[in-house]
């Protein structure tokens, strides 16, 4: 970032220069270089506008064309000079292009503002990402489709409370999250809605005065449509706060999918293993493997969370239009696409490097009577009232636990203590395969239904 | 709240009853009774698919719609006696049916959980919230359009950076909150859609062994279809956290209005005056009026970020499936709704009760140099580039502060200094009218487009 | 809450009565009534100043003790009408207190406003508080040393990363939350004496014209001095925003103990076990148990870090002086002060009630290569460089993975091709004991500096 | 940042390298490279002392001291290459120290951690910078004593509710902000005891076998004391989110602060003029200078309150020691500290530029009734009782505003309509003045007060 002795081009009105300190506190450019090329889309649409308008000539159009083509390239080409003391990032290209072409940059900004060109490059950008995020959701869903169809027929405990619950198919227990994703993916689809609307033509806060044609550049840029009222074009970012919720929930699934991933690597549950791949160890104990990807990835959810808390803050209570608490929304919003964009590539190139130990799941499973309730169940089916049945087999689980025996170590004698109802059917029940293939039904964990969901999910994508 | 020795309902494995500390600290009843209504909802629909599909009788459905209709009468009532000892909404309502109908209330809870019964509640209740505050958003809408309409053609100054840049209409002002909500609504309306969808089925996590037939729930509840996994169905509040994410902007948006109205009442401002049934005095100073309403709306604001906030705080990390954590849902979500709600109310009762002072408006307005852009603009018409015309421009309004007048008091010999361009038709430029008219296309201030405006917005609710 | 046709107390300028929405939007008096008690108290000392200064007769000042008298019994017995059109508990009280004694209680107000006295019931409340709170973490300590001491010699796996790190001392773990609570009862102790400072005086906002003697009533009331500038003292609640942000930091603590607990009850670990009446059961899987205590702990975290957004949320941006936007600080501060209260005195309660299965520690230490720094640190005591012996350790491990056996069951000879200074002696070292007990001073493992820690902190409570 | 081909140095278990993508992701140095500077103070405090206690030889204390300076030096020139394969700051020192100096620098880590390492190096940049941070909040306290004293005369409407309250001097008004940062200070001042504890020696998480005394290391480094407990000193961050917690309210405070200048620069208050310098103009209007560093510090508020939401989370629930979601503490932490000192260095430098315009004020407070409250006194200390001279006062209010003018204004005979005990000498106690002196105990704004109020303050910086 240079730092040159440029006048500010709204100079004219003030007595003396900005003070060293304020250029820094105040200016954006160290972070808002990142907009540059959706700044120059928007400025070739609007001057394209222009010109069909005939505020400017075809003239300037084609000088700001080339200009701007010159100017993209040098930014690519990493030959772009970005200076602090012309602020931010629309500054520092409309000065470049009038050094490249004259008065024709000097006419690029009429009828328009930095308020609504800022609005408008945020919103370019924030599209833009979005449907680059929406892409890596479906690789992530795509990489738990195909575990989840490998492991139909993996049969792990089921959890609530942390405590055993019931069997579950491992293959069950990931298309949970495929359905979290299925769900951020769709509130990102419609947040994409009210981010793409064009706020150009609100220029400063109240429109402009030259006879221009909003649905024009909307069109050209690829907008569902204009902003309809230009004090809220240009004040509310809205959009870039519901588009950091949906990281916030994201981050938020992913931090729950991180936090059984680091449980399951646990040695008490060896459930799976991670590539090494994607673990480091420690600079003091040699033996250490850790996952420390899930674990960024649950200590990164704060992170997003804390973003959405800012940009929350900055808005509130703030007047219309616009000010320049507003110029604090860009860095939380990009460190979010970043940090989404990261976690999610991360997390479709993690899950394939997942091995699965079916053997320590299933012993897990014979563990803490998971299939009292299809227990209870059979009780039920043979006629007692769900609540005697739940009262009968909780009294027959505290017998077992005394003798340090699962349900179906008892023998049927034992059992039938509880209930008379009981048969010698009862131990196809208390099976984990028999517990599991019963629920079948929409949603249930029988490896049927994980295979028809699996099979749903391959067409939704 | 009455304290009884009722056993729990699933003791039975239990060798000592639950410390009386742990009761209070654990038991939702004290404020999940508010869900009875979609508790004994679900439950009725839950036992009618039971009895077609022959999993309960004719005659235990018959018994459990007799005893909810009985213990729903009670409530209304308000002699259904709620106890600590069993709990929350569920078992009380369970127990009470049980009392009433002996056997079927029994039979009541096959093939459920409570884990998919309280999802089921919240998404009920929820949905029925939701439709409640769609309906007042477009009561304040409609406030906001009145006033409006009213307004086309008041002036007053708009304001960047809270400094004085160009008329606006105070009719146009006021429709940026009409979008603001318009994307409210939009947002509510598709949260709505993620909220209605079926849990019930998913039984404690992983689906249930008995025939039940989901979709039929679904229909018979008004849901838009089934949550596909059952893991997700019971562990997952991400359609609450979104329900919030949007209150949160809601209220942000109402902060932003409430710090408006505060400034307009201030003196120095006095740009409009609440009726007095809105405000309050001072115990101690006896002249004073205070804008009580708006400084609590903005206060609130607060509030329900901290909901969001607690909400994300809660999920984050949570293996799955259901853990006591999520109990923590109800009253954050309860107070989000209720704040929600009486805070709409009031704003489409308070809105009317604005009285408008256009002469202290239009006095401001003339005040701050609003039509330099105005100037501006005239010059560039005139072929002078956008940015040389800026400068010029700049210069006479530092000009016309030395002079202790505004632009329009300067002679015209005095304002060609700055440009020979500038002719005798600059003082209708000038105007704030002339200045407010000429931004005349859709989402401008002018009063023609404000009216356009408003009609679109009548059309649309 | 009754609601009454009374006049509000300053009424006399306005010319129609609150809408009764407005009245229930803008009361407060449905929550601070809970301030109660601590209004008396002030009023009391104010009306003793008054006096001592003549500013009321001795006759007034006895009245107003006469009438605050009746009317704290009356409050005590549960008699005392609250009503919603007095707005809150100092009208309330107030207006009691005139129709007891009549011109007396209309004098109490004199020299005071709503402002300053509602800044000092709070302080008073929180003082209060945090006493009472200092006391509850100095159980919960008593609880932690008492535990820690009988089990210094008990060893379990240590974890980084949930990996397996090193064998600890059980006692060594739980004392890590003794360090946790002695800072946050620091840091309590800290705020109590920004909480402890006098703003009664400062009035409305400016201070009062009457010979008032701050000093005399700050003495009185226990205070450690008064708040120096009145704009200040009516107007910030930083306070209240520090005790939440050290709230947080306890329940932050205590979520992380909470998920220990339900890691050390999940019976892949079976670390330890919540007695009976900690726990509660499931309404559908009879064989249930869950850790419902600290999940609910672990989900109270969100609802305080809630508060604490919430509270800055509402400071945020407002000017000076008091505005109601701040009547929104009670019902976070007394949840966040009930929710503390309930949470320490329901750890203190639970820690005696843990049972720890030392077997299940041990087993699970001699899993994950818990000795592999040891070895490390032998080979450096042997002369290699530190990171030369971290490599030949790591070797060996991968090693012993392959063989499926811990390094201690490696013979020598094949320890030895990793380092050719390995003795026999290195089995001791390999030992869980052998490895807790090298670690020797202060804030080590070994259990004599178990010992040592718990007689410091003994000591310190 | 160079991206070379180094193995990992705790890669001898590692059957593959790290994923490309999982580097970036976990690696810290392209942030945590700021802590150089410590985490060589540190390490050589560290050699010293295992050195001392003939851990390592004089000669490897002798090289790694050597190397130590020669790193230093290399990274004050911007000479020293970071590489992203060695992760961290501490392993890319480390590693070029034995580069440089053999195997003395392989001995360095000899008993230490990385996980009591970058405890130690936080904590050292933290005390260093809340070093700074206090001696640049004394010299916003110097600049507001200064303004203060310049303007104890100056007399201002006192707001509540935004409404006129009360004549107060503006010296009074921001010796307010002058309170809030003394409190501030003392806020990190005790914060600052609990960052000044060493963890090091606390190793990986249980200590270390090597006799080494912490004691000296902690002397050596400044430090009160050392961390008791080696499994709470790698693990806890409550210093660094206590100290976030602590910038959250000085940026309320500024927040605040803010608001207010922005409101008093408004034209409609123009009660202050900011220094060109400090402000910014409009891209597109040309009249438009804008409060850029006052709103940016309003929303920078929400930045700082976003950290601290993100620190919070990330601990929230994390199982004891270390956990790889510890390393997002550093860039909240870094990002708070740098916002923190640039904008307290901002507000030192812009209050001295602010231009006060006591007309614009005086008359500001000769509208809204502001000394009605003086009157209701008159008649108190007359011997009516406080809420019947607040009733004949409102009533005179009401009365004056139906006349357009201010209670002084109307004629005596008028005023003694609302009470008989009103006399001539009432047009005094109506003066701004008049009420402002009145004023007059600690805490109160009258001049003389403002001025002794300066002088205390004076004394305690």
């Amino acid at each position: 970032m240079s730092n040159s002795v440029t006048p500010q081009l709204w100079s004219g009105r003030f007595t003396e220069p900005v003070s060293e300190r304020v250029k820094r506190y105040t200016a954006s450019i160290s972070f808002d270089y990142r907009l540059a090329e959706f700044d120059i889309q928007g400025s070739l649409a609007h001057a394209n506008m222009l010109a069909h308008q005939a505020i400017i000539s075809q003239q300037d159009l084609a000088d700001i064309q080339r200009g701007m083509s010159e100017i993209l390239a040098d930014i690519h080409a990493g030959q772009f000079e970005w200076l602090l003391d012309l602020e931010d990032v629309h500054l520092n290209i409309e000065k470049a292009l009038t050094t490249k072409v004259g008065d024709a940059g000097k006419r690029l900004h009429t009828g328009r503002s930095r308020n609504d060109q800022v609005a408008t490059d945020i919103r370019l950008y924030l599209r833009h990402n979005i449907d680059g995020i929406l892409q890596l959701i479906r690789a992530a869903q795509t990489a738990l489709l195909d575990l989840a169809e490998t492991h139909a027929d993996t049969v792990m405990p089921g959890f609530t409370h942390l405590q055993v619950a019931q069997p579950v198919s491992f293959g069950h227990h990931l298309l949970a999250y495929f359905e979290m994703l299925k769900r951020d993916a769709e509130r990102l689809t419609d947040c994409r809605r009210r981010v793409n609307r064009l706020p150009l033509g609100a220029a400063a806060l109240a429109g402009t005065s030259y006879p221009i044609d909003r649905e024009m550049v909307a069109r050209e840029l690829g907008f569902d449509g204009v902003c309809e009222n230009s004090l809220d074009a240009v004040s509310d970012r809205d959009f870039a706060i519901e588009f950091t919720a949906c990281a916030s929930l994201i981050m938020t699934h992913f931090s729950r999918m991180s936090e059984e991933l680091i449980l399951w690597m646990n040695p008490r549950f060896g459930f799976i293993d991670l590539a090494d791949r994607f673990c480091t160890g420690s600079s003091i104990m040699p033996q250490k493997k850790n996952p420390d990807v899930p674990e960024l990835i649950r200590g990164k959810t704060g992170r997003i969370n804390g973003h959405l808390v800012g940009l929350l803050t900055l808005m509130k209570g703030q007047p219309l239009a616009y000010n320049k608490d507003n110029q604090e929304d860009k860095e939380p919003l990009f460190d979010t696409v970043d940090t989404l964009i990261d976690t999610l590539a991360i997390v479709a190139e993690m899950l394939p490097g997942i091995r699965v130990k079916p053997e320590a799941m299933r012993n897990a499973a014979l563990q803490g009577y998971a299939t009292a309730t299809d227990l209870a169940d059979y009780l039920v089916k043979k006629g007692l009232p769900f609540r005697d049945a739940h009262e009968a087999v909780a009294l027959a689980v505290r017998h077992a636990e005394t003798q340090g025996c699962d349900l179906a170590d008892l023998p049927l004698v034992s059992l039938q203590q509880f209930s008379s109802l009981i048969a010698d059917d009862i131990y196809e029940v208390l099976s984990l395969e028999g517990s599991m293939n019963s629920r079948n039904h929409i949603g249930g964990t029988a490896p049927a239904q994980v295979r028809a969901a699996v099979a749903r999910g391959r067409a939704q994508l």
